[in-house]
């Protein structure tokens, strides 16, 4: 919390000074404010002091680390108010995975220029352009250590020294490669000052080195780091050399990103997080995704309309209509939330089709049966028809079943046929069990009831 | 893909393995699957298989990671079956969080013995017990590197170099502290190799270093770390001396841990991840979550009841309960989904409520009378009953915009009192506006129909 409070105040303070134009004090409190912390307050900015707040940065370095920690529309609107000599430079400042993306933000008639300027001052940013934004290519950066397998680990350390060096990221790993470029091995900072200065980088390596490929989708590459606890792994092409690097803080945004999405996606609100946008852009976004669920309300509003001679006979029939609805809707997202989670996670298999569904029907049988009875005691209790008790017992049991078969299936089967699992969830499968739960109860009751 | 499939064929080869009972031949793949992966496979297994491959790993350091990395409950499960003497040694070889997890994990009797057995061989896992598992004191490592600031760097890379400091996990950083223990600075292994051997620590650290409190919450400490792009942030007590790191691979663990349970309480099936648990505990979750909804299905199946004189004047008065309960569930949903995840992730902030809220409920507004005239039209088009069209069209207004200002306000004021909003979230919020849509648009039907 004091974390929290400490950051409260700063923007807080931020917000004031800009009210008041205070620039030369900002200009001093944003020198000294680290850039990561800077760049959290831009969401809680309106546009103009975005670009306001932006303007007052004096440090290219800390301009690029800000530019490329903010959401795209935030960063986008912050370029549009840049010339093209000021992007080019921010842009050297910054890694080169995101000084790619960054690029790939731009209007194309800036991307060329940006382009042009960087290839003038030597800057190899088309290298990574090459490669689609989700795959390891995409978030690579390229100012990596690889070094020659015959090199001794005295020569590595003056390399290291060497000022041609300084701006290579985190370079806890050696990566060794052969004449060609194949990576053939690893060695840590460490073992190489643990060694004699003499011993050549063939000899202390370990030769056990996982790598991933440029086209591998960022999450399998963000599960490999994770997996083996490792802090970067070297990216390479078909031929096995070397090509970058993706380091364990891509790794973290990768999978906070993925949860985002995932969340957003299961709840029906698009993909990219809208709460920084606007209200028309968030209405927009969630206007189709709402349009399913209606359609689903209106189909069953036509089926009910079908039974309205039964409705009218036994009024007391719409009164279930609640439980059954909502029962099936929440064990269905119960059932689809746990796969798509556990498919993401690692701890559901693609593969485990059958062992997954049946397991998520058994439990849907056994909870539609349990809330059955119970709902059914409470009919029976109160309208005393038999007909009415078993429509509705039957009726839940039918609902809760069939949605935890379809909220575990559909998922599954998206997921083996590579479509993201998360979209089968929320409004679809809430809104395709709303109608057979509804159509069921009703066809039931009628034929139990005679009406 | 390519890993997937090739992490699906050891799991066929093991599975086929330990049917056929090939012990021997199993072994030799044990000995050379990396323990990261070996753990992936436990899942997929039964408790008995579980143990028998748990069984067939020889090397303790092996076992140490498989444990490690297991589920809380598959880790009981093979715990039950070893002695005292086996667990013993496991923990010996495990770092010193994922020790203290296990330990925590013991049944109470034999939690005393083991701790005494690792006093005995000088291990200090009762530090770590008296923190509780969220904070960083719970998570931290103990085996760190903190040099005085009067040592010279050359003096560093011996020490680094002796075989005492052969079990540190990771030692990119070193951290500085002063004769009594405060930690003062940092330096990074890169520095230390690149200044002559004779510089003081002093001179080349860097004092300005950012720690955490052993009672900072996880998710807290996480967010530091991802924040400023950190392999490890040192924690210390009350009075600043340094006492653990936490490491980039459990923030990594924490994150992945803090979505999985976010998007499991929004969905009503608990905290943790029950799909590798059996149908019976699955079962046994997600009852009462359910509960909540058929409470709020039996109060809406007594809010119907009440109105049962209308229903049997009007019988189609029920064929619009579907739409109106569906819509402001889902739009529910949507806004508290938003709210919770920008809140985890930090673009929402707590202080922001008025300006989360009615922006919420602004959207649900708009929502709310595209989607009322759209199905207003639908009802004036079949029934031409003007009465009817405006209970519907302004039914799901407030129904939708009431589930956007529920749905965002109270995930926010759970989160000010330090309640998790995601428990505010799926089952309750969906139930809550589930009654309040039925009971309004029936009570201004009645009203408006003069019935």
């Amino acid at each position: 919390m004091a974390a929290n409070q400490r950051h409260y105040i700063l923007i807080e303070t931020i917000k004031r000074l800009l009210r008041r134009g205070s620039y030369s004090r900002l200009k001093k409190i944003i020198s000294k404010v680290h850039a990561a912390d800077l760049s959290t307050i831009f969401p809680t900015l309106s546009a103009t002091n975005q670009r306001r707040l932006y303007r007052l940065i004096d440090n290219p370095e800390q301009q690029a680390i800000v530019l490329s920690e903010l959401d795209e529309d935030i960063a986008l609107s912050i370029i549009e108010d840049l010339s093209i000599d000021e992007i080019t430079t921010i842009i050297e400042n910054m890694a080169s995975d995101d000084a790619a993306a960054i690029i790939k933000l731009l209007p194309p008639e800036q991307t060329d220029q940006v382009i042009t300027r960087l290839r003038k001052i030597g800057e190899d940013v088309e290298g990574l352009l090459k490669y689609s934004d989700d795959t390891a290519g995409g978030i690579m950066i390229t100012d990596f250590l690889a070094l020659r397998e015959g090199m001794t680990a005295g020569e590595v350390i003056s390399t290291l020294q060497s000022k041609e060096y300084k701006d290579i990221e985190m370079p806890f790993y050696i990566y060794v490669v052969d004449r060609q470029d194949h990576l053939v091995g690893v060695c840590s900072l460490r073992q190489l000052v643990l060694v004699p200065p003499s011993t050549p980088l063939r000899n202390l390596m370990s030769s056990d080195v996982i790598s991933v490929t440029t086209e591998m989708d960022q999450e399998e590459v963000a599960k490999i780091v994770a997996r083996y606890n490792f802090l970067a792994v070297p990216v390479v092409d078909q031929e096995n050399r070397m090509v970058g690097l993706v380091t364990v803080d891509d790794v973290i945004d990768i999978f906070r990103e993925e949860a985002t999405e995932d969340i957003l996606k299961m709840a029906g609100v698009g993909e990219e997080f809208v709460e920084t946008k606007s209200v028309y852009r968030s209405t927009r976004i969630r206007i189709p995704w709402l349009f399913a669920s209606c359609v689903g309300g209106i189909i069953a509003f036509f089926i009910i309309g079908h039974f309205e001679d039964s409705l009218r006979k036994v009024s007391y029939l719409a009164a279930f209509i609640p439980v059954i609805m909502g029962m099936g809707g929440n064990v269905g997202i119960q059932s689809s939330t746990i796969v798509v989670r556990g498919l993401a996670t690692g701890r559901i298999l693609i593969h485990d089709l059958w062992r997954v569904v049946s397991k998520e029907l058994a439990i849907g049988l056994i909870l539609g049966a349990f809330y059955g009875l119970l709902v059914g005691l409470l009919a029976q209790y109160q309208f005393s028809v038999s007909g009415l008790t078993i429509a509705v017992c039957i009726g839940l049991l039918t609902s809760m079943s069939v949605a935890a078969l379809v909220g575990s299936l559909l998922p599954m089967l998206f997921a083996r046929v590579n479509i993201d699992p998360a979209v089968a969830t929320g409004p679809f499968v809430t809104t395709a069990i709303d109608i057979l739960s509804v159509y069921f109860y009703f066809q039931l009751a009628t034929l139990l009831l005679g009406i």
